[in-house]
C-alpha cells in the first residue's frame, strides 16, 4: 500500500477534566498524568493514519512551564506530522483552561512517534503524509532533524552522520506552527 | 540552608504489576502508563533529596524498545543525578520480568528534572548532591550537558552558547553507567 | 448579566479508548460508563456557555443501539442548545470508531441539563444561547418541548398545561439534525 | 423456557461510599458517577432474574434533585418489575445517607431496560415476572405505558398508536410505591 | 451518651462485578481487592452503629478457599456483632455467585474491628450492641475470646492473661452461624 | 524439583504515594487500600521464590495502630520467610513517611501465605527456603507457629493437636526482627 494522507485526517481532540487523584499536594496536575493524556491522544491520531495497532516508540522533552490546577479542563489536539516507513511522529498542544476565570494557555506541547504493527506486533508500513498548510510544512520539515536527535540520543546515530541536526546550531531547534 | 546529600539517600525502588487496564490490544503496556510510573518514582526521589514538594519541570527524551506484557513484574529504580540551586535531575531505570520464565530486561530509562518548590509554590534551594561511585560521578558529570539540550530545546539559551553540548558532536550523548 | 452566547462556543469534543475496565463479558462497552462520558462532555460544555461551576439537573431517555466495542475509539460531540435562566439543555452526539477496520457509527445521542451554581451552589442566571444554523435553530425550538417533558415526568407540570408536548402526539417528538 | 419469577428474586441492594474522584468543585457527586451505579446496579437485577449476560437497551429520564455530598454513603435498591420477551425493565431507587448526622434522602429514581443475549450477543427469552404485592403491581402495570413513551421517543413507534400511553395525560405519568 | 443499638441496624449489603482489573492471570478476584471491599463494607457498618466517623483498628485473619471468577457477582453482608467501649468488631461475609450457572457459593468470612474517633481523630463512646437472635449471641459471646487473641496478638496482653482465650484449646475457636 | 532458594531472592521493595481516593474523611489511608497494597507486594514476593502464578491462601491478622496520611509515601518490604510444599508465608512490613518533616515509622507488618500452581489453577511443588541471617532464621522458626494457628483459626486443625501452638502460652506469640 502505499497511500497518502493529509494531516487533518488523523486530528484528534481529546477533552478531560483535573480530579483530585491526578493532582499533587499544591493540587496541581501531576506530570505523569499529564505524559499519560499525551500518550493516548497521540496513540489515536497515528491510528487513525494508519487504520493500525500502533506502539509508542519514544517522547520527545517535554517541559512543564504552566502549573495546571484541580477543576482545570484540558484539551489535547495531536495529529501526525510526518511517516517514515512503519513510523509516523504526532505533533501534540495541551491547552490548560479556568473556565469560571475564562484564562485558557498552552500547557504543553509534545512529540511522539509510533509505530504501526500487524497482529503478530511486526512493523508494517502506513500511508505517507501530505502536508497541506504552511505550519504543517514546517513540522514536515522539522520532522526528519527531529529524527535524528532521536536517533543519536538512543545512541543509533553517530552524531557526525547527523547532517540535518547540525543545522540546530545555526536555526532554531523545533519549529512549531506560532500560536 | 547549603547542605550536602548522597545519591543513594535519595533512592527510590518501586514495584508494580501490569494490569489489563494498562495495557493497548497487543495486551503490552502503553508508553503513557509508563511514563506516569517513571514520574512518580522520580518525584519521590526529589522529594526524598529536597524534603518539600516538587514539580515536574521536563521528562527527557524516552524510548521504548522493549514491549512490556501483561502479566509483567515492573521494577523502577530512581535517584537524584545533581542538583542545580532550586532544581533536581534524576535517573531512572525501568526493569520488566515474566517472572514464571525468570526472564527480565532493561525495559526504559529517563532523566526527570524537578522543581522543589515551598507551599506557595515558589522555587526553594535544595543541598547539592554529592557524587560517590564512578558511576554516580559520570551522571553528575552529563547532568551538565543534559541541562544545556535541554535549554536549548525549550528556547531558552543559544545553541551557540551551549558550550558543554558542542561535545555532543565528538562524544557520547547521555552517560550512562553499564547495565 | 444578559450577554448571549452562540451554540459553537460551547463546543466540546472528547476522544476515549474503550479498555478493558469498561466493559461487560461480551467486550462491549457498558451502560453506565457511557453515560459517565456523556455526563461529563456534556458539563464541560455547559461549563462553557456559562462560565460557571455546573451541576447535572436531568438526563433525557437515553437508548443503547449500537454495541461499542473493546479498543474501539469513541468521539463525544458536546453543546449548549438553549438556555432558561439558570439552566442549559447540552444535545450530545457519541460516535463509536473502529479504527483498523474503518468503521464509524453514530453510537447515541442525549440531552442533559445543567443548572449553573455560585459558590453556596445557588442557581445564578446564564447567558441566552442565540442559533444560528439551521440545524441549531431545531434542536432550539425542540428545547422547549423537552423541557415539558420533562417536568411532566418529574411531577412538575400537570400534563394539561403542557401545551409545547401534546404536539408530540402530531409532529416528531426528537427533532434532531439529520446525520 | 417459560419459568416465571418473582420481583424480589431479583433484588440488588448495592452500598457505596462517595470518594473525592466520584465529584465536582462543589463536593457533590457528579451525575455521571450516579448513572454508572445506577447502570451496574440493575444489570445485576436483570442478570438475577434472567440468569443471563444482558446489555443496557435503554436508560430513562434520571432528574437530580437532591445533591450527594462527599463522604455520603449510597445505597441502591433495584429489582425487575417487567419482561417482555428478551427484555426486562429494571426500576431503581438511590438513597444518600450522611451518617454522622443521620439525614437519609432519597436521592434518585431510575427506570433501566435491559435485554438478555446468549453468547454471541442474540436476544434470548426471559422468565416472566409475576407481582405479588400492590406496590409491584402499579410498577407493573406502568411499565406498559413507560414502554410506549421509550419507543415514541425512540422513533420506533408511532405516537398515535401509544394507545396506553394517551392516559399520560389524564392519569400521573410514571407510577411509583410511595417513599 | 449510654444508647443501645440491634446488630440489624448496622446491617449493610454490598453488591459488585469481578472486573479485569481485579483479577490475576488466572482471572481470579486478588485477595487484596477483596480485602478492600471487606473493608469498605465493615466500615459502612460500623459508622452506622456509632454515627461516627471510624477507623480500621485491625483485620483477624482471613483465608481464601473459593477461587472468585472475573465477572461474578459478589454480596458482603456486614453488621456489628459487640460494641466495647469506643471500638467495634464487624462480622462479614463475602457470597459469589456465577449468575449463568446459578451457584452461590460463601467465598469468605472475616471479623473487623473498628475505632469510633471525633473529628480531630480521637476515641469517642459507642452506643452497646445488644443481640437478638440465637446466631448474634453466639457471636456476641465469642468476640470476647476473639479480642483477647487480638490483644495477644498485638502483644499488648500476655497469653496467661487471656482467660476466656484459654478455652480455645476446649471450643471451636471461632463461633459463626451456621450457613 | 527441589531447589532451594534464599530470602533475599525474593525481596520486594513497592513505594507509593498516598492519594486523594485512598483516603478515608480524616486524610487517612484507608485499611483495606494497605490491605490491598500489602497483597500485591507479598503475591510477587511468593512469585519470586517459585517463578510461579501464586493465589492468596489467607492474610494473618493485621493490626493498624499508625495513621498514614494523604501525601505521605509508603514503602513495603516483603520475602518468603519458609515454604510448606505448594505454599509459602511471605513477611511484609509497611513503612509511612511524610517527606517534609522527614518522620518516617513502621505502620504496620503482616504475614501473608500463597499456593503456588500451574495454568489450570492445580497446587504445584515450589523451592524450599533457606534462612541465612539471625533475624530471617527466627521467621523461619516461626513460621511453623504460625501456621498451626492458621489451621486451627480454620478449622482444619484440632487445638489439641497444635503442639507448636501451645508454646504460644509461654513464649512471644509472633517473633519479628527488632525494627
Amino acid at each position: 500500500m502505499h497511500k497518502q494522507k493529509f494531516a487533518r485526517e488523523s486530528e484528534v481532540i481529546m477533552t478531560e477534566m483535573v480530579l483530585p487523584n491526578d493532582t499533587n499536594p499544591l493540587h496541581n496536575l501531576m506530570g505523569g498524568r499529564m505524559m499519560h493524556l499525551i500518550d493516548i491522544a497521540s496513540a489515536i491520531a497515528a491510528q487513525k493514519h494508519s487504520n493500525r495497532i500502533v506502539v509508542t516508540a519514544s517522547i520527545d522533552n517535554v517541559s512543564f512551564e504552566q502549573p495546571v490546577k484541580l477543576g482545570n479542563v484540558i484539551t489535547l489536539r495531536a495529529n501526525v506530522t510526518r511517516a517514515f516507513n512503519s513510523s509516523m511522529e504526532v505533533y501534540v498542544e495541551v491547552y490548560a483552561e479556568d473556565i469560571p476565570s475564562g484564562g485558557k494557555v498552552l500547557a504543553n506541547k509534545a512529540f511522539v512517534t509510533f509505530v504501526a504493527v500487524d497482529q503478530s506486533g511486526r512493523p508494517i508500513m502506513v500511508p505517507e503524509l501530505m502536508p497541506e498548510t504552511e505550519a504543517e510544512r514546517q513540522l514536515y520539515a522539522g520532522a526528519l532533524r527531529r529524527r535524528q536527535l532521536r536517533l543519536v540520543l538512543a545512541g543509533r546515530m553517530k552524531p557526525e552522520e547527523a547532517t540535518e541536526l547540525k543545522s540546530l546550531f545555526t536555526i532554531s531547534l523545533v519549529d512549531q506552527p506560532a500560536n
